[in-house]
């Protein structure tokens, strides 16, 4: 591995970081080559945190209670996705469906060998990126959808009050883009803003 | 668990179904309270004979060349996606990024031991669940863009050739769609049709 993988690891609150579990899931990091930047407890302050240390990784190990920890881990990835791994005894249904839908890459139950580490983490790398691809898309398509209907609302809004034949008012709008060196969706939104605006 | 996961087990055609690896893993399932309805080699019968069996997931077992098997695995959950579970010893980044690219939800790397099955079926199915959520959503949001551009297609049509409104030619798509009882969207890709083939 080229550049070594900055990990953050974060336990609940009232387990422990010194446990036995913890040192080796520790020991197993470091013997993989990563690099571990931090052990934090899932608290309010994690999003902070989190957002300060830039890690490639979130490890979470939470011995129960995997939903408690989940919670912060959420926030903390909200505005930015960031790989989860999740190493936990939790094998509760409620607490699995959480985690997917926490955006969890990896969620281990009862599987904490330090040989098998470095595997998971590869396999949970590999699952982030896909998963991202398939978000973006999801993002990508909302937005033109979006962008259509708002042009759409734009164009009929000139062909209306304007006179203009649906090609007319396409024209305007191309041409008034071009002029403001705007998209064509923004420039459709500042017109159904005026518009708003003027009643 | 109610009712008993169907599960049909895949391994590499020259590999023996047999083996140590796979008697472990078939005494697992069965501990776990699976019913193995299987045990086939991955080749070009398997997708005939996964739509015959319509197994609640796959299990694929392939000590090494995973890639070889997810051939296989992609024609067979082509058009009825699968949870796919994927015991193996390959680690490359390839055949991982391969793994999730085919729609496998669960991808485990030197992690056959039979009391960890159940958790790992448990989290695949999981994830699986979630994944199908997105890609519901994914596909559900494409076909609103392209309804719209459809509808938007003979909308323009109908203005440019008989002189409407934006407003005309709407109440036009939707009165035909009410009285031959289709969708807006299906009226306009009828409409867009005859005009292709009067020209």
């Amino acid at each position: 591995m080229k550049h070594r993988l900055r990990i953050v690891l974060v336990h609940p609150p009232h387990e422990s970081e010194a446990s036995l579990r913890a040192a080796a899931l520790q020991a197993g990091l470091q013997e993989a080559g990563y690099e571990l930047v931090a052990s934090l407890p899932a608290d309010i302050r994690l999003p902070a945190q989190v957002a300060q240390l830039q890690p490639d990784m979130l490890i979470v190990d939470a011995e129960s209670d995997a939903r408690d920890v989940l919670e912060h881990i959420v926030v903390a990835t909200r505005d930015e996705r960031r790989p989860i791994v999740m190493f936990t005894e939790d094998d509760n249904q409620s607490s699995m469906e959480a985690a997917m839908e926490a955006g969890v890459s990896a969620y281990i139950v009862a599987g904490l060998q330090p040989e098998r580490i470095q595997p998971v983490l590869k396999v949970a790398l590999a699952r982030f990126r896909q998963e991202q691809k398939l978000l973006d898309e999801l993002e990508d398509t909302r937005h033109k959808l979006a962008e259509r209907k708002i042009i759409d609302r734009a164009k009929g809004l000139l062909m209306n009050r304007h006179g203009m034949t649906e090609d007319q008012a396409y024209q305007r709008l191309r041409s008034m883009a071009m002029n403001k060196n705007l998209k064509l969706a923004e420039i459709a939104q500042r017109i159904l803003d005026v518009e708003d605006l003027l009643g």
